[in-house]
C-alpha cells in the first residue's frame, strides 16, 4: 500500500465534525468555523512533518522538502470551505488525500526530487462576498482592488476577510505564483455528478475545466387582467420566459456529444411581475448559464437560441434584455499529465474514463503558474453540496492512490516533460 | 338627457380622493380609509333621496322606493373596495352611476312600480383575509363559518371585520336573499381589457361571467449541479413548469373563439429550489388558470394538456401534483337583460357588441336572487387594477346612460318577464 486508507477515511470525519452543529455540513469561509478548521488541519499537517505557512492569499499551505531545491514544486491540494448545509468531501477530499500522500511519502523515507506542496486553497465556495476561488485567483495575480472593496451583508470587506483569516491583502505579490514556478498543480476531486457511477469506473481522468457563461435574460412584456385580455392581445413575459428555458435544454440535448459534452441551465427565475395567480405576467427574469470545454459552443448556443427565438418573441410583444454576468474561458488539463494519471490508474488496476469538469476548481487560476490535471472519483448518485454528499472509503483511498502515484511519477519525469 | 353627466364624474373625482395618500388609489375593504368612503357615499345617497342602509352582511343600501310595494327591488350598484394602488373607476363607476341613476328617476319625478337599490357591495376585490365578493356571499347565503374564521396577517378574524365596517355576523340571513326576491340586478363596469376600445365600440352587453378554475401545480424533479449534470440525466423541474407554461398559452389561443373566447394563464411561479444559478431545479410550483363561459372548455384545457404532456414529462423523470384551489362555475347573464340593455344601446344611438366577463364580479353571487346582467364601458388601453386605469367621462355618461334606460325599461317589462 502507498497511502493510509484508514488514517484518510478518519481526518475525512473529524474535519467533518467541524461544523455548524445545527446544519450540517457547514463550515464557510470567513468564519470562526472556517478557522477551527484551519487550526486543525495546520496541526495535522505539522504532525505529519510538513513545513507550515499561510501566504498574503490566505491558502495554507504544507512543504514537504524535495532533494532539489532548484527545481519548483509538485502542488496538490484543494480546500476546506464548504457551501451552506454542504457535504462532507467536496474540497475536503482534495485536501485531506494531498496530506495523505505527502505524510505516506515521508514515512516511507520516499524522497521526490521536487518539494511537494500540500494547499489548501482560501475560499473556493462562493462566499458572503459572492466570489469563488479567493485564494487561488491571488496566485494569478487575479484578486485585484475592486474585489478587495467588495462587502458582504454585514458591511466587512473582502480585504478584512483576508486579514480576519491571516492573510495580507496589502502584500498580495508575495501569493503570486509566476507561470513555471510550479512543477504542476493536481488536485483530486468527488465527481459531483454521476457519470463515473453510471458506468461503474474507479477514476475519471479530467480533460479540463468547462467555459462557463452566464446571463441575466430579462423578458418584459406587459402586464395584464388574466380575465379579460384575449389571448391573441397578450404580451406575457413568462410564456416568453418558457420558451428560452425550455429552448436551452432542447439545444443543449441536441448539441451534446459524448467527446464535448455541453449544458445549459435555466437554474433561476426572478422578478415575475406582478406573480399574481390573476395577472398576465408583464415581467421575468432569468439566469442562464452554458458550460463546455469549447467555448465557442458555450458562445454559440446562447447566440442561436435567441436569434431563433427573436421573431416569436417580438410578434409576441415581448423585448428581451440580455446582460452577461460572467463568462470564464475553458481551462484544459496538460495533456501529458492526463497521460499520467490515466497510466498510474491503470497500472494500479482502475478503471477509468476521460471527462471534462463542468464545475470550476481552483485549477482555473493555480493553472497560470503551471501544468494542471485533476482526478475524479464517484460520489454516491452524483450528489454534492448536500448533507447526503457521500462516497464510500475504498473510493476516496483509490483516488488518493492514484494521486499518490501521479505525483511521484510526475516527480520521475520532471516538470520539462510536461 | 337622463342622467346628469357632470354630476356622475364629479362624484367620481370626490370618490378617488379618498384614497391612501402615498399610493393612490388605495381604499382597501376593512380599513378607515374604506369606512371614510362608506361615509361620504351614505351621505350622497341620503342627500339623493334614498333610504340608506347598512344590511348585516356589510353592504350599503340606498333605497328609492317604487309605486308597489308588493313588488322585488331592481337593484344596480358595484363596490367601492379597490385593489392596492388600484384605479378610481373599477367598482365605483358602478356605484356612482347606479347613485346617478336613482337620484336623476327621484329628480324627474318618474316613479318606478319596483323599487330600485343602489348597493355598494363589500369587500368585492380579495382583501387581506383572502376572500373576494364577502357582501354578495351573504345574499346568496354563502358566507359561512370557516370564511368568518379566516384571519388575515395581524391576526383580525373575518368575523371581527364585518363588525368592523358595521355589518353584523350574528344575523346574517337576515341579509340573505332568497332567489326570486329581487327583480334583477344590474351592474355598470369598465371592460378591464381592450375588446371594446379596439373595436371602437361604446357600450358591452355582457354574456355572463366565465368559469373560473385554478389549480397549484408542483413539478418534482430532481436539483443536480447544473456544470456536473449531462443532459440527458436530468430531471428539470422548471423545463417542466415551462412546458406546462406554453402548453396552456397555446391550447388557450388554439381553442379561444370569438363566440366563446377561453383565456389560460400561469400567473405565478414560485417555490423554485434551489433556484440557484448553478443548480438544475429540483421543484417548482405553477399557479395556472383557465376562464370561459363554457365550464367543460375549462376543465378540458387542464385535462387535456396534462394528458398530452404526461408521458414526455415522465420521461424527463418529473412528477406533477395538481391541486385544485378553486373552481367557480359559469354565470350566464339572463338573457332577457341581454335583449334589453342591447335594445336600450341601440335606441340610444351607442354602439355595442356582445361579450363575456373574463373577471369576476359580485353578479356571481347576486344572480342567486334573480335575473342578471352587466354593461361594460371601455377603459383606456384596457388597464386596471393600476393607478393608470382610465376612461374618458363621456365613456362613464354612456354607460350610466344605458342603466338608467336599462333600469325604466326593465320597470316597465316587470320581473315576470325575465
Amino acid at each position: 500500500m502507498t497511502i493510509d486508507a484508514q488514517r484518510l477515511w478518519q481526518r475525512l470525519d473529524a474535519l467533518a465534525e467541524i461544523t455548524e452543529p445545527d446544519r450540517p455540513w457547514t463550515r464557510r469561509s470567513f468564519t470562526r468555523r472556517f478557522l477551527a478548521g484551519r487550526a486543525w488541519l495546520a496541526a495535522e499537517f505539522a504532525a505529519a512533518g510538513l513545513d507550515v505557512r499561510l501566504d498574503a492569499g490566505g491558502n495554507l499551505i504544507g512543504r514537504l522538502a524535495g532533494s532539489n531545491p532548484d527545481l519548483p514544486p509538485l502542488v496538490t491540494g484543494s480546500h476546506s470551505d464548504s457551501v451552506p448545509s454542504g457535504g462532507r468531501y467536496d474540497g475536503m477530499l482534495g485536501v485531506i488525500a494531498a496530506l495523505e500522500v505527502a505524510q505516506s511519502l515521508r514515512e516511507q523515507g520516499r524522497v521526490l526530487a521536487h518539494d511537494v506542496e500540500v494547499v489548501d486553497f482560501l475560499a473556493e465556495e462562493p462566499s458572503e462576498f459572492g466570489l469563488s476561488c479567493v485564494g487561488s485567483r491571488s496566485w494569478a495575480g487575479k484578486l485585484d482592488a475592486t474585489m478587495l472593496a467588495t462587502t458582504r451583508p454585514d458591511g466587512m470587506t473582502l480585504r478584512e476577510g483576508l486579514q480576519y483569516v491571516g492573510a495580507d491583502p496589502d502584500r498580495l505579490a508575495s501569493a503570486y505564483r509566476a507561470p513555471g514556478s510550479i512543477a504542476a498543480y493536481v488536485e483530486l476531486h468527488i465527481e459531483q455528478a454521476r457519470i463515473l457511477e453510471s458506468n461503474a469506473l474507479d477514476i475519471g481522468v479530467v480533460t479540463g475545466i468547462a467555459a462557463i457563461r452566464r446571463e441575466r435574460i430579462t423578458v418584459i412584456g406587459r402586464a395584464d387582467h388574466a380575465g379579460q385580455t384575449p389571448m391573441g392581445e397578450r404580451a406575457d413575459a413568462l410564456v416568453g420566459a418558457a420558451r428560452i428555458i425550455d429552448g436551452a435544454y432542447r439545444d443543449a440535448l441536441a448539441g451534446t456529444t459524448p467527446a464535448c459534452p455541453l449544458v445549459a441551465t435555466v437554474g433561476h427565475i426572478g422578478n415575475v411581475k406582478p406573480n399574481a395567480a390573476n395577472a398576465v405576467p408583464g415581467q421575468a427574469e432569468l439566469i442562464m448559464e452554458c458550460r463546455c470545454l469549447d467555448e465557442a459552443k458555450v458562445i454559440g448556443l446562447f447566440d442561436d437560441l435567441f436569434a431563433r427565438l427573436s421573431a416569436e418573441l417580438t410578434a409576441m410583444g415581448l423585448e428581451i434584455q440580455r446582460q452577461v454576468i460572467s463568462h470564464v474561458p475553458a481551462t484544459p488539463c496538460t495533456a501529458a499529465i492526463q497521460d499520467t494519471i490515466s497510466a498510474a490508474a491503470t497500472d494500479l488496476g482502475f478503471t477509468q474514463c476521460h471527462l471534462p469538469s463542468g464545475a470550476g476548481h481552483d485549477g482555473m487560476f493555480a493553472s497560470h503558474a503551471g501544468p494542471f490535471g485533476m482526478i475524479f472519483v464517484p460520489c454516491l448518485d452524483g450528489r454534492s453540496h448536500t448533507p447526503e454528499e457521500w462516497l464510500e472509503p475504498e473510493q476516496a483511498a483509490a483516488g488518493a492512490r492514484v494521486l499518490f502515484e501521479t505525483i511521484c511519477r510526475l516527480d520521475a519525469q520532471g516538470a520539462a516533460s510536461l
